[in-house]
């Protein structure tokens, strides 16, 4: 049923907040026409924030578009990859917003990765006190970012932790623009689609466990398939708690662990996609530790696995430098350690009573060095 | 009836995001107390953000009132003067929010003037996407920032161009902290009270005339009424338009004027009050030129002539910078000039139909060296 010219759309649901994302191929060439239709004021200059990586393939194509439905659009471009979302980086693009002209009716525009979505969407969060937002998620892994308003920059002690709350005004999603992810990229990015159904839906988990050739593959079918599931628990969670008061912070699996390992390599050595990954095998090994099944842990594993995903801290990780990492991380309140445990697979809990040495330990165990499996 | 020991209470109605204003005599005393009345988390640690010319008089009291009530805080001091209002000094005080271990259940506390407030109150709105803010303001002047939940930090090309709508969990104002400003302070922070008559409440204009020697003198009595009547205005308008969609561009009387005579002296020749003064008075020869009562201009200028406030552009600002200075405003939308134009006393309307020749006209007349009066 689903070609490759099919368009999938689904709703962010928050009241007058609401929002649109659409799932399909070539949809950067009808950017112009989405953002007329979406009633996005064509008198005040937009400003298209990318990447390096990302101008020369696609910024072109959306800027035409753009163009030929009236719209007047700059274009900034920041270096690739995580060191660019700094207050330094802001700081330039809030310039470039000057010197575009942006008034209080423009409309910021991220095309890129999870860096850019969340770099653009604080220069909109922000500038004049907010201004409207279009997110153009060019890989997997920013289906996740690009859906429910987190943006944010990164503080040299530690990540995310400037930022806002900033709807945008939907989610454009050219699945075209995914083939040309180096596939360490593809990987890292699937592992939150995976990650979407560990959280809500178990029957998305065994679906991507069937599909998961496919999806290395980028078949455009299963991978819009993919797309819009994991868009839609995002979505679901989301409009349930759309400040992480409580429910939202489900969408945290694998990431106490993950972002210590992250920082501890520096933002380098590790994609958030794999670190995160490790991570959400140390969650499942948690779940077994508070007596939930152990299967749940050996699913996870055998599935990364398959997807060719790390499951095991690279060596030379230190335990200590991995512990303080985790007390920097914005998840923890008043003092104590908060996870996200499995239950099952397809439903979470979250749990503010994890011992450390239960941390410690099973950090230990997934250490490469320490030569299990 | 108003005796020192009086606490004058208002409200601004935001549905869940409603807060009080507290006014009166010793309030920083009782900060703890009415923390602990207000909810705030006794768990996390709070930030105390104030400027080095307020730290050594009034910062200690207000954490041994925290301590007492046993509230853990750490004090953050910025440099005196509008320039802490930067990116660096932002980042400075996440640094230090991260040093004293502030989790998202934490609160910021701005003790000082408008930047001190505006600052902090940027801190407290993008640390981990947002905590708890409480403004406790020591200057006339912000009474007007301290209610609304307006924050930002400026850009060198623009000032308040960065920033967000945050509001505070409550408003603590100490009248006994008002005692130590500098009579030009004093001055300036009046004309925003009186600004708060000019665009609501014509009787209290009058008032504000009547009893201009008695708030010169900072009689407690006087200033309690006028702050809480200039906070009332603040409150009604914040009320009705959080966001500033439409009705609390009122609010910016004399500020597109004023905004550009602060650029143009780099933010240190003129007060904001003294420069906001003179573009109210910019603003009242606006309405005369849209066939409004003359007398509007007449007593505007003599109130602020009475206060002791400038009402005249000071020599050697040059007309074409103040021009270009506008342009920059964020008033501006959709390359239109947007003006407050008062239509008698106590009532203003925005107007986009300004003629840039007018506005010039204007300025010409209101510099020193023109020679008028």
């Amino acid at each position: 049923m689903a070609g490759e010219r099919e368009i999938r759309e689904l709703t962010v649901d928050l009241g007058e907040r609401s929002y649109p994302i659409y799932i399909g191929a070539g949809l950067l060439e009808r950017a112009g026409a989405l953002f007329a239709q979406r009633g996005l004021p064509v008198k005040s200059p937009l400003l298209l924030v990318t990447d390096a990586s990302v101008a020369d393939r696609y910024a072109g194509i959306v800027e035409s578009s753009l163009r030929a439905a009236g719209y007047a659009v700059s274009r900034a471009v920041v270096p690739s990859g995580e060191s660019s979302k700094s207050l330094g980086r802001f700081d330039d693009l809030i310039t470039a917003a000057l010197e575009a002209g942006l008034d209080r009716r423009s409309t910021v525009i991220a095309l890129g990765g999870g860096v850019v979505g969340d770099l653009a969407g604080f220069v909109a969060a922000t500038y004049m006190r907010g201004v409207r937002f279009v997110q153009i998620p060019t890989t997997i892994l920013a289906h996740d970012s690009s859906v429910g308003g987190k943006v944010a920059v990164n503080h040299r002690l530690a990540k995310n932790i400037i930022g806002a709350f900033h709807q945008p005004e939907f989610v454009l999603y050219d699945l075209n623009t995914l083939t040309s992810l180096p596939a360490r990229e593809v990987k890292s990015g699937l592992a939150e689609v995976v990650k979407h159904g560990l959280i809500w839906d178990a029957a998305f988990v065994e679906w991507c466990d069937s599909n998961a050739q496919r999806l290395l593959a980028l078949d455009p079918d299963a991978l819009g398939y993919a797309l819009y599931e994991g868009c839609k628990v995002k979505a679901a969670v989301v409009s349930r708690d759309e400040r992480e008061n409580d429910l939202r912070a489900i969408l945290n699996l694998g990431h106490t662990i993950g972002h210590a390992l992250e920082a501890v390599g520096r933002y380098g050595e590790l994609l958030h996609g794999e670190a995160i990954a490790i991570g959400m095998v140390g969650s499942a090994r948690l779940a077994a530790r508070f007596g939930y099944a152990g299967e749940i842990a050996e699913t996870t594993e055998r599935l990364f696995r398959k997807i060719g995903l790390p499951v095991r801290i690279p060596a030379g990780y230190d335990t200590e430098a991995i512990m303080k990492a985790m007390l920097h991380d914005k998840k923890f309140m008043e003092g104590q350690m908060v996870f996200v445990v499995p239950t099952a697979i397809g439903t979470v809990e979250i749990r503010s009573d994890v011992p450390a040495a239960w941390v410690r330990e099973i950090v230990e165990g997934l250490k490469e060095e320490a030569g299990v499996r």
